[in-house]
């Protein structure tokens, strides 16, 4: 499209500051920085970035509110719009160039629906896809092929099932959410009681419920609790390989980041972030706006609002210390050795 | 239920122990002590629920063998049952009131099952399950939908394979086994050696043997060895995201929680307990009765009834006074400057 | 077979040295050194192994060029072969004994395959299988039961994908690649921007491509970026449950293992090795022959050919000399004490 009516559809979308007198140049692709060919888009967020302003094959880009780039970018010819976040109107401008796959409505022959299932208007439904007795399903929802609902699943509109993901029984889905290839929800939380034969199912009688907006990462597992709800709140994201115990409430507006595992009864306040690899142990509270690092491990309670990181978990600032002081502990020991020999020497 | 039904189901199942005189109370449900409303039968066990007493809307609880307790709910018009663990009757309890779902024997239509396989009585296949030449299937087994299990599979009595997951060539899988939706067992191990062109496959011949009794949680893999078994041990419960590696042994009754991940060839003896996120290093044994906190990472030998924790895994007592000493570490280090600018302006 | 025609074939697969004059000998099967029976060639290598030959029950064994090991096996009457690397010799025997499974060519007729779709010579596609709009498979490509490729999927002659994984729209998989059951490649990345409504997502239109000789374990996922690609490099292994963020780039030769995390944008040279989960943050380059040992939590660029280990990454001797220190931290805090106490009586 024409630099200009790029220049219009993104001020449309989102809040753009200014940009060059290039209104004829086209514009096929988004790509990033580094990687951009002529008549891409692109843009540049971040101090480390800017020195691919000079090297970059990018027709047009996207730079912060910052005259010294406007004009790097002019000298060398590029097409240039100006936005307080960057990244987030380049968000907006993959959407102008790229619509994710979406099948359209209709349920395929191969698909098995029981007589007792309920969907709503403009629902598509893939080859092979299994949908249980009593399953409820909203407008414009969208399961893809080879998915299993069991008994007594609730979909709420506009969600999207990818294939082959798993949903157990009673499990209750809101609306406008993903749910990633591969992923289970609702399959029996880890509940045994020791007895004299050796470890004993408790049965797990709860359900998993996914407020609106919710999206969950390919092969992540979310389980149902004995009694009781396992519920994540309102817009969370969770990514890949994510293990959500049973009986886990997390608060709305939460990431979750790869490979992060929460114990049983973990909970989490709104806005709390925990980066890849963390662990929370059994009945943990995080509260509101708390962010753990990558690798935390979580033993006790976090204050809302906290940055911890390290095993068992501990004020970054500190941690960023210690560990610094972690790595100078040979260091550390042959001074106190001296010390040691000196007072030796000396007494 | 009436009270009295419910205390004299529950002697059935499992020991009580004394019981309030709430004979014709009605109960219907089953809930977490902080959730429960009204007509719900609840639990108390471990010194932070005791306070719930005072706020539960529960209409029954089970207590400890503690008068004081049994007085409190008395006097809040709570009925109650004793008994010396209250989380293993409310197990029973649980199972009282629900019946996790399983679908009723025959083979959905659309299943393909070779006509070779062999299957016992009751069984039941869903939907688009498939199943391969010469595999064995006993009796009241349940395979869900789009369930695949590769040629040569052996499956027990009772065992439940749940939606989505995929048995691999010659597994064998005890009776009365659990594998949850996901679940991978018997593919090839991640054996290589280095070649002139890189890396070059180890054929995986052997196979994976899973005892009786045995649950795998959602998404695990168990992956088959160049020869031999990788074998995991009568009644052994693993949780979801496990990796266990080729020509892994697993004993007798261990628990093994989510993420966990063993390399190949690792040993643990009967009763070993491994929290969430350990890793345990190619070969490594582990005797029984040992247990390894979270995000343990076991490089060598466990002993016998050791508890080890951090990385590289130490024994337990010791890793707990060196962490709280790690986050002092910053402390530590001023003090030893000050040391020696003292020592230096002695000198 | 024969002793005299085992000693033929492998020498004709790989580099032998000498052998013993055993040539009637039956063998019939391979097995690891402490499970071989009567019948079975073992092998032999790593000074850990050398004590087995003196209880082995296997017929014959691959040694190393060591004359001494050659003098005792054949003192207990066992056939030896001797080889620079038994391991890798008795990789080619495993598949003189063994073929791994592969179904014949052909499609079932529940295979669902979209009418634009091009598939090569002798494909097989197993039951139940989708295969989407415009998807391109070379020659001699196995497709295995209920795996789902979306529209646009590129897939290289000889390449295997097993039962129940999924492949995400344009994905191109090269050719000789293996890809285990339960594995996602090419769906969307975990990439939002923060919004007035909370996070958004930000569309992710790139793809996922393997180059030749990629293998990916069971369970593993490989996530598409907003642009450009999510590369894997050819002949790199991949184990299970393995997290690869959207636009990393791996170079040739690699081989990660179990449950690693790679963060969005991550950059891997040639022949790095990553044991099992270790977890690489956003954007880190990590060069070529570089290695990180288990666990190992890296945040910043590796240089080529390091060796790293512990969470925040240091230099491996460097780390285990800091770990070995760690856990005398409370002896180290001890004599810090008497220091002071003495330093203060003295003065």
């Amino acid at each position: 499209m024409k630099f200009s009516e790029l220049v219009a559809q993104l001020a449309e979308a989102g809040v753009i500051g200014s940009f060059s007198a290039d209104a004829d140049l086209n514009i096929h692709q988004v790509a990033a920085i580094e990687e951009a060919e002529v008549g891409c888009l692109s843009f540049i967020e971040g101090e480390g970035y800017v020195r691919y302003l000079q090297t970059t094959q990018a027709s047009a880009v996207i730079l912060p509110n910052d005259e010294v780039l406007q004009q790097q970018a002019q000298e060398r010819g590029i097409a240039w719009i100006s936005a307080t976040s960057p990244k987030a109107l380049f968000t907006d401008a993959i959407s102008l160039f790229y619509q994710p796959y979406r099948p359209a409505p209709g349920c395929h022959p191969t698909a098995i629906i029981h007589e007792s299932a309920t969907l709503g208007a403009n629902v598509s439904v893939g080859a092979h896809a299994v949908i249980d007795a009593h399953v409820t399903i909203g407008d414009d929802v969208c399961i893809a092929a080879n998915v299993v609902l069991y008994p007594g699943v609730v979909i709420g509109d506009r969600s999207y099932l990818h294939a082959n993901c798993t949903i157990h029984e009673r499990t209750q889905i809101g609306v406008d959410c993903i749910i990633q290839s591969g992923v289970v929800l609702g399959a029996e939380g880890f509940g045994f009681v020791p007895s004299a034969s050796g470890l004993k199912r408790m049965e797990q009688s709860g359900c998993v419920v996914l407020e609106a907006g919710v999206e969950i990462g390919c092969n992540s597992t979310v389980d149902r609790p004995a009694v009781g709800e396992t519920r994540i709140g309102a817009n969370s994201k969770i990514d890949n390989l994510v293990q959500i115990g049973h009986g886990c409430r997390i608060g709305k507006n939460c990431a979750i980041c790869a490979q992060v595992g929460l114990a049983g009864g973990v909970t989490l306040g709104d806005g709390v972030t925990l980066a890849g690899q963390v662990g929370v142990a059994n009945r943990a509270k995080i509260g509101a706006g708390a962010t753990a690092s990558a690798k935390t491990g979580i033993h006790r309670d976090v204050k809302a609002g906290a940055l911890v990181s390290g095993f068992p978990a501990i004020d970054n600032a500190l941690w960023r210390r210690s560990a610094a002081l972690y790595k100078r502990l040979p260091e550390l020991y042959q001074s106190l050795r001296q010390i040691q020999q000196q007072l030796n020497r000396d007494s």
